[in-house]
């Protein structure tokens, strides 16, 4: 069942890796968990820039479970300043595979900001990104039926 | 007395958490530093979503020390995605209780964000936060003279 | 040759920071790298207010190789809450000297946000930066054809 919890954990290893132009985000960063055995990761910095991005928001006013009419999609082709990168992958209760959550927050030409859930990005020019490697946690990503969707879960609880 | 310093810490032990809707952000992360024993407390990562948020900024044009009278409050229900949480807690040098100091960034359902200095945020779905313990530090929060807030202060100084 | 690449380093020493009001942030980022002999840095974590802000965004529909006239550049006295602050600095493959890279998200008092990558900045009332020093890695900076910007290059690759 999902508690609140909170869990006494390491980074002993940072990955720094730099995406190139036309990489996709998500594709590259899951790439780089696969390749250096990262089961379960954290961004703790990334800076670059996107394009190609889409993101989605909550309406105002809505209460829990999140419905798909709840949220806003938006598509930009940009291309943006990368301001922040926050988030982190887990894996999966049921199979095991990695489930990544974004949040990116994007510059604009006018000097204002947007941003929100990530569901989608193009590196455009660069995308430095640092990753730890959390080790010593027992935490899943699985289904909430009070929120209805993937959230952390440790799992002796 | 305040002045710039930059001090060799270390992180060896990550506390990584998540806590759940309706709970208060700020009693949650105090809760998990007190049942920690984490006294000096940064945050590495942080993504969810909040509601009932109350944040502010300071007024353009001023100077220091920042008044009341320089500070715009800004409440405002949601709820919104957390895109950017950052922030820290350190011991008073009076009390030697934690001061917690964050700063939110916000995702509206227009794409654009909003954000300042947070004074109080309820989790909507979700908040996974990692924090950072920092060791080897002796840093503290004091009153400064020159701004009128409570800032970093390193004990030794 | 710039490629994708991806390497596995440490952070075994942070550097907690105060800057003060009036200091140049780039300048007192510099320095404490400098006094604390790191080469290669990322901020962790930084928290404060900054005033007269120059930074830069893309316009939009714009391709690589970025040329100047797809910048935008904008200049505020603010002052402003610094909301988020991302970025890293490494030695330039030329001459060594660090190269450092900063995306700042700004709050107004209207409660929105503006910001892109930095060029100039000072400090308001104070700026708390955790620097992570990334020892074992052996990236540098080196400008890329591709992009015309200095980017992250693996010295090995």
């Amino acid at each position: 069942m999902h508690k609140p919890f909170a869990e006494a954990a390491k980074i002993d290893e940072v990955i720094l890796s730099r995406l190139m132009p036309e990489e996709d985000l998500f594709a590259g960063l899951s790439k780089i968990a696969r390749d250096h055995g990262i089961e379960r990761g954290v961004i703790l910095s990334a800076i670059g820039s996107l394009k190609n991005v889409v993101f989605v928001n909550v309406r105002p006013h809505i209460g829990i479970p999140v419905k798909t009419e709840d949220m806003i999609q938006i598509e930009d082709t940009g291309p943006f300043e990368l301001l922040s990168l926050e988030g982190n992958f887990f894996p999966s209760q049921e199979d095991g595979e990695p489930v990544v959550h974004l949040h990116a927050i994007l510059g604009t030409s006018s000097g204002s900001v947007s941003g929100g859930h990530l569901l989608k990005a193009t590196v455009f020019t660069t995308t430095e990104i640092l990753l730890g490697s959390i080790t010593g946690s027992s935490v899943y990503k699985a289904k909430s039926d009070l929120t209805q969707r993937m959230e952390l879960l440790l799992s002796r609880s």
